[in-house]
């Protein structure tokens, strides 16, 4: 059916809206579906044969988020990125437990059936991992999930960690914790008590349904904001102290080099970051109006804004964002633009509620004091347009 | 390990928390996890192999989500319901366009590459089967999936109806619209155009990605509070009119018998209604304390409270609702109890942001005048608990 774009300025709204004047020829019937008879109901739905996300391995130990094929802001259960260290475990949730001990008046051990018996609570929040940026060198085709996969969003729902340790009677005195997993690699991390008493779950629901086995199935630790190896997964065990136990993975791994030789530790917090995810590498542009969307996100609680440039950074202008912005949670952007054929660059710099601003990638740089950044890189990124309507990353060397 | 139950009150805040004094002995070192490494990343994860949560296929035509494995609000994809006329057609979504025509300047065919150049939005609502009532009968070994099984809620993404009727210039004359299906049974409903202007969506988007092919693949009409088989899945054609079709779906189907001998047409509304689904059959319950959980949700827009009864409906206390309460979205209530033992019954009650209130049985025959309800039946319900611990369906005549 040939047809001819247009845009136009209708509704008292000002709504931009988009669309061919494509007259349905009357000679042009409809086809007759009505002489097959569709797939009967069952037990479990497939997507649709068209339908092909998937998460992209590197190693055998990470697997990132197709950002590029998602809409919204929920992470489908199976294309939650993954990261871990030793492997998945596969763990019976019956023979399951949870050991908390260490400075608290009532050394207890929790199975599964236990931590569901105390009130629980479902909440949407992100994770991502702190290594979660792939813009290194000179790549320029780069998709979303390629440039930032190591991130997603769940609804997850689980106990509250403050109501464990009143349980146990932990210690006033106690300002630590550690949280060991049960896999091969029994990954352990040292975290602030005040975390606990923040906002901290033992989750052993994602999405609706028991947590699934790369993220930590049957329980894990959730710190939400927080990088993702500090989210102990298969926990098994938490110790309360009077300070951190200096872990291998806080020492020889997930601390930051700084310009005076020492090096940044216990950076939790992941900073404000957004990503545009439409139009992104590989999609070919045709031209007219187009909406730029993506996913934004912060570990210090909600998305204020979000500005998109199309012109390299040079103006900006806040997208819509889709409500309801939650906190520590992927937040939608849309922004409707016109591509009029021409070279563009487009880009998102987010901004969230304590007014901290997505930075460049020369801020960022000066604001450590050293260029070989290789956890919590957050810089603003942006998209090339060609005149042909091609997409790529717009590098900068890193 | 031994354990012993009991229940403290602990904490400042007064939180009731329930658990087990296991102190952890020193004999029983943690297992050794770390000589067996577990799975790599994967392109697509998997539940757990222990977890088994299936749709319960009624039929050919329908299939019911099971609520009782379910946590939080949003629904596995996989799980969503389904209820189908002809089977699940399978639509290329380079050959599916929308025809939208009748009383409008311009009719119009959208692909699916055009419905997605428009602005999109992203909103959590519930779906529900106007025949989701499962209590027929004396039978009270009844799941919450067999009971209600008939209603989901997912983040669906899509186009608003609006929009497309600004782009094709609807007639200000125009009160009703054809929404056609592609499936087999080539299903219609009329429907009030006010509603394009209030919410409708034309989605493509769930829970993230595509559609999924029983709930509308490529796209479908969604309506957010309205009952399941006018939200018109797979749709194809969209005819403007100033007069409802009176197609078969509602004039053989979809209406209710009123006691004068007319019946009721263009029952469009869900009404509130909440579920209990914890503790549900066919769990057994042990003694002491307990969350009593579930849904509750309204086609009127917000869940403004859930009252539970532990006392057969003697006396009635306001569940914990989880926040953010979204409009048209199963919310989730949660209410702490102690079961000391004896026999009790517990019920759900929900009332909606509009004043109403869900309805008794007897409350609900009274309003239609008439016994042999069919559709949109949402009465309390309740599960009876022996002392013994096993639960049931507390059933009334139907």
């Amino acid at each position: 059916m040939k047809v001819s774009r247009r845009a136009l300025l209708a509704g008292a709204a000002g709504v931009v809206a988009l669309g061919k004047t494509a007259a349905m020829q009357a000679s042009q019937a409809p086809s007759d579906p009505s002489k097959v008879r569709g797939k009967p109901s069952r037990a479990l739905g497939q997507r649709a044969p068209f339908e092909k996300p998937q998460r992209q391995p590197r190693g055998v130990a990470s697997s990132g988020t197709p950002h590029q094929d998602l809409y919204g802001t929920i992470t489908p259960a199976d294309l939650h990125f993954e990261r871990h260290h030793g492997g998945v475990p596969e763990i019976d949730p019956k023979t399951y437990s949870l050991l908390i001990h260490g400075m608290v008046e009532r050394p207890m051990v929790f199975t599964l059936a236990d931590l569901k018996r105390f009130p629980s609570v479902s909440r949407v929040h992100f994770l991502e991992c702190s290594g979660n940026f792939g813009g290194r060198g000179t790549a320029t085709e780069l998709t979303p999930q390629q440039l930032a996969g190591l991130t997603s969003t769940s609804e997850w729902t689980g106990v509250a960690l403050a109501t464990l340790f009143r349980e146990v009677g932990a210690s006033p005195k106690a300002t630590w914790f550690l949280a060991e997993g049960q896999d091969a690699a029994v990954l352990t991390r040292s975290i602030p008590v005040s975390k606990a008493h923040d906002d901290a779950l033992i989750a052993y629901g994602q999405n609706g349904e028991a947590i699934r086995p790369e993220q930590g199935y049957p329980a894990r630790l959730l710190l939400p904001g927080w990088e993702g190896n500090s989210n102990v997964k298969w926990l098994r065990r938490i110790e309360l102290s009077d300070r951190p136990f200096m872990t291998r993975e806080e020492t020889s791994k997930y601390t930051e080099p700084m310009a005076d030789g020492t090096a940044r530790i216990f950076s939790f917090l992941m900073d404000a970051r957004s990503l545009i995810t439409y139009p992104a590498y590989p999609v070919t542009l045709s031209r007219g109006w187009v909406e730029i969307n993506g996913i934004a996100w912060t570990g210090s609680g909600k998305i204020r804004r979000v500005d998109v440039s199309t012109d390299g950074g040079a103006t900006w202008t806040p997208a819509r964002l889709q409500e309801p912005v939650l906190s520590k949670a992927h937040t939608r952007f849309r922004h409707l633009w016109n591509w009029t054929g021409g070279e563009a660059v487009i880009m998102s710099r987010a901004v969230d509620e304590t007014g901290y601003v997505q930075p460049t990638r020369d801020v960022l740089i000066a604001a450590r004091g050293v260029s070989s950044v290789g956890y919590h890189v957050n810089p603003i990124t942006g998209w090339l347009i060609r005149p042909d309507g091609t997409v790529v990353y717009r590098a900068e060397p890193w």
